[in-house]
């Protein structure tokens, strides 16, 4: 049998880490749980692993633990934050929470973010906005990984995109997915684990498709779909990085190279309230139907058909919240070190 | 030298080719203007060869030339548009006219539609909207031509994305792209050229890749990384239709296999006023320095260095507008016919 924890016990461990590493209470409280709602919903590449790296990043300077996050109003629907390279969970949360009362007062509301950092995986702030009524689309920029359209060097992130709609009972489809391949956290977990990796998956520093993770590390993500994914990525990096007044494309610096430069990522939290626009037919009965559509597709695999994506993660959350959370021992183990004074 | 046509001759022709067909006077106007801005942008495919296509669908009984294209503003920034199954560049672009005022109004506006009907090109939407001084981003779904992520039918869209920068100087950023590998014309264009496609494009009806676009015609398109591609399609094909309250998934008909059938396809479009958002470095240079940041890539070819999406699609449609517009003699023939009493 796998050994549980409270939920409530791993957040303070994170909240405390984080407070030893200088992070105001407010910020260090909200980026931990946004942390172990990401290893709660099966994201372990940007959950509570995520708390060493980013206190690392704290003590190298890229990173500022005393930030005073900025929000202001241009107009009614549109919030802009200036997160002064403070925690990045922690700026995302609260450019949510700006964008959240804007549409709740207006329909759509958006927050634009310059002066982010890393915010962790998508999933838990879209899951956040989903809970409190909310469709959402996210998107960030990050430090360049894949080539331009027709390009053979790395300029653009690989931009993760966002999408919730929210369902009543809680069964909300969230999607979250970067425009690389796959994720640049699986060929960091290659490397680390020492298998090959898809020659799909990424070029090596000269530009040529590789099957070794150190390599890929030193080179380029591929886009999906190529030039159509790299195009998609590009919008996104400049919608988020030009309206925002952030770093754009090769301006954002990689943290592996200059840990201690600040990356200003730009980051575009669009909201809808959905209250307004469930008019003849109700959203979760719209919710329902696409999960029926789905589930009597045809699959590759005949025993698993296609299913809302967000399923999975939610079940897995459910299931942390009522019988704890599954940890890997040295995980918990490194957490409480962190905790420690 | 290529026969060069006036813009408002050709806009003139299409107008009354759509008033002959029974479409409402503003209406036919709009869809005129739009189907003719695609295609000087270069977008043959969507440009006046989908005048007659729109006519026959209309004499089907699949568009209503006499809709009454309702709006309803739900809240400050947020507009319900029912296409009522008209003509659905007209649709698109009333919806277009509704979402800019909200955003005027509000910083952020967003319009979402349900009625629809194929739009034409999303490119001549985010033009407009980027030279009214608004960033853009437009989504449409589609009838079914891919699969869902680990199915192997046909259930969800190739639902078209549009991003749209606007720059002071006119040099936009323009980004219109399908989330199939191709776009479906393209298939239908060589099956009636007689020339093979690429294996990657589509697969056959009974889902294997296939070389023949007859074949391909009545099998599945494939999206840009496969299930990654499939999952982003399916996002925005429920964020477009649940919210709307439009049609979804396999809801949504076939033209070409019920074509009296109204599609009640649903589209999203939200519009941000930059104007609040050009704070301390103007959005024109902050899309310059991605110009120069791309300019600076080192190609493929190395002649041609990437590019800012839009760049040759505005380079064509000034040179229409300056030189007038080169047509196909039998597209303008066609069209020129549709436009006698």
């Amino acid at each position: 049998m796998q050994e549980r924890h409270s939920i409530s016990d791993v957040t303070a461990y994170a909240t405390q880490a984080f407070r030893l590493a200088g992070v105001r209470a407010s910020q260090a409280q909200s980026a931990a749980e946004i942390l172990i709602l990401a290893e709660a919903m099966g994201i372990g590449t940007h959950g509570l692993s995520r708390v060493r790296v980013y206190i690392d990043s704290i003590a190298a300077g890229g990173i500022n633990p005393t930030a005073r996050i900025t929000a202001t109003a241009p107009a009614p629907a549109l919030c802009h934050i200036d997160g002064q390279n403070g925690l990045g969970p922690a700026v995302a949360n609260d450019a949510r929470l700006a964008a959240q009362k804007a549409a709740r007062a207006c329909g759509i509301g958006a927050a634009f973010v310059k002066g982010g950092n890393h915010l962790g995986a998508l999933a838990p702030h879209l899951f956040l906005a989903a809970e409190a009524g909310f469709a959402a689309f996210v998107t960030t920029n990050t430090a360049p990984m894949i080539a331009p359209a027709g390009g053979r060097e790395a300029r653009i992130g690989n931009n993760p995109v966002g999408i919730a709609i929210p369902h009543p009972d809680g069964q909300h489809l969230l999607l979250d997915l970067a425009l690389s391949v796959v994720a640049r956290s699986k060929v960091r977990a290659a490397a680390e684990s020492g298998q090959q990796i898809p020659e799909s998956w990424a070029t090596d520093a000269d530009g040529h498709p590789t099957t070794d993770p150190a390599k890929a590390m030193q080179g380029i993500m591929r886009a999906i779909g190529g030039d159509k994914g790299a195009l998609l990525a590009l919008g996104f990096d400049l919608m988020t990085g030009a309206l925002s007044g952030s770093g754009i494309l090769d301006e954002i610096p990689s943290k592996a190279a200059q840990p201690d430069k600040p990356q200003n990522l730009g980051q575009m939290i669009i909201l809808i309230d959905v209250a307004h626009l469930s008019g003849a037919v109700p959203l979760g009965q719209r919710l329902d139907s696409a999960r029926e559509i789905l589930a009597a597709t045809p699959g590759r695999d005949p025993s698993h058909p296609p299913r809302l994506p967000g399923e999975r993660a939610l079940a897995q959350l459910r299931d942390a919240r009522e019988n704890g959370l599954v940890l890997p021992r040295a995980l918990l183990g490194e957490i409480r070190a962190l905790a420690k004074p």
